[in-house]
């Protein structure tokens, strides 16, 4: 093995063992069964599958395995940056929370060797954009995941924050709609029913 | 909205949902800062994660989309048949524990609508049997993130289950060589250092 690879394999290793941080990032959200808060890492797994098992309901089609890439990747800035749930106050100021995103960013994907870090960011700018159709099915995947764990908890962190359906519909469904239709569609029935018996 | 799309939304909904299980299935190895145990939801990321990064280690070339997707379906027979530590007497067993992820393949995959069931049931045979490149290179990353963890606790499941080094070469070893030589070849020196220093 000469000394280039084996750096570039300490480099590759060194992000992988940084990613492993993501692991103790707590979102607003429980699990299903509502036992504990959900952590950012296990949440990046499961929109990953929700996205495999989900892309013919794109609104456009997707390359599901570029979706699927954006989805292992898309919070891993939570770890120098943390997680800020869509329904506190903190969400109310996006430029702060981008700025803090970027420097992130920079840092975490800044670990792996030169090629692999300008890919990597890439794929996440993209991600963020949410300008490409990949990007907004990845964009409306990351928003159903929480709404399924809301509506199996019996409304958790909806309760939480005092959310409201009108709320609901703003902050969530605009992009379940553009991403995905036919998920919000069916959501509806379910969040309706849920409100409705509130 | 059809009742048969109708009908697909619900059951994709209700494999997803039976997939949040996985969060609450404890594995033997620790977080790499020692906090807690290992989750299977979040170890399926970042094995996912570990061959996008490593896939160009690969001891022949793979389709990196096809292993992200073995990895994020590897272990939810875990959700019925719980994790085996590989180091544990309990692997001893292997004919028992096939037969039991079998049913639990049976069980959970068959909560897909018909076509993905056989899809990803599939897939999961594939990565089982160990045979293509995609899936031996998945065996072997499945492997190496473990180990990782394990040097950065300092030998956690290593030091619980008296593991040796010899041990190590077989248990471990030689599936990493196998599907990614390069990667076995670095961490050795790291495990030769640690077991020297015992």
């Amino acid at each position: 093995m000469t000394d280039q690879s084996s750096a570039r394999i300490a480099a590759q290793f060194a992000f992988l063992t940084e990613a492993d941080r993501l692991k103790s990032v707590l979102r607003a959200t429980k699990l299903c069964d509502g036992s504990r808060f959900e952590n950012t890492g296990e949440h990046s797994w499961h929109v990953a599958l929700y996205a495999l098992v989900m892309a013919e309901h794109a609104a456009k089609p997707v390359d599901v395995s570029r979706v699927i890439k954006m989805m292992l990747i898309h919070d891993l800035v939570e770890i120098d940056a943390g997680d800020t749930p869509i329904h506190s106050a903190a969400a109310l100021d996006p430029a702060l929370q981008a700025a803090e995103e970027q420097t992130a960013a920079d840092r975490i994907f800044g670990l792996l060797p030169a090629d692999q870090a300008a890919d990597f960011r890439a794929l996440w700018d993209e991600f963020e954009a949410a300008e490409t159709d990949d990007a907004i099915f990845a964009k409306s995947i990351d928003r159903v995941q929480p709404v399924i764990s809301n509506l199996e908890t019996g409304g958790q962190s909806w309760l939480e924050y005092n959310v409201s359906r009108d709320q609901l519909e703003h902050r969530v469904g605009g992009k379940v709609s553009r991403g995905a239709p036919a998920l919000w569609t069916a959501l509806k029935q379910r969040l309706d029913l849920w409100f409705n018996a509130r």
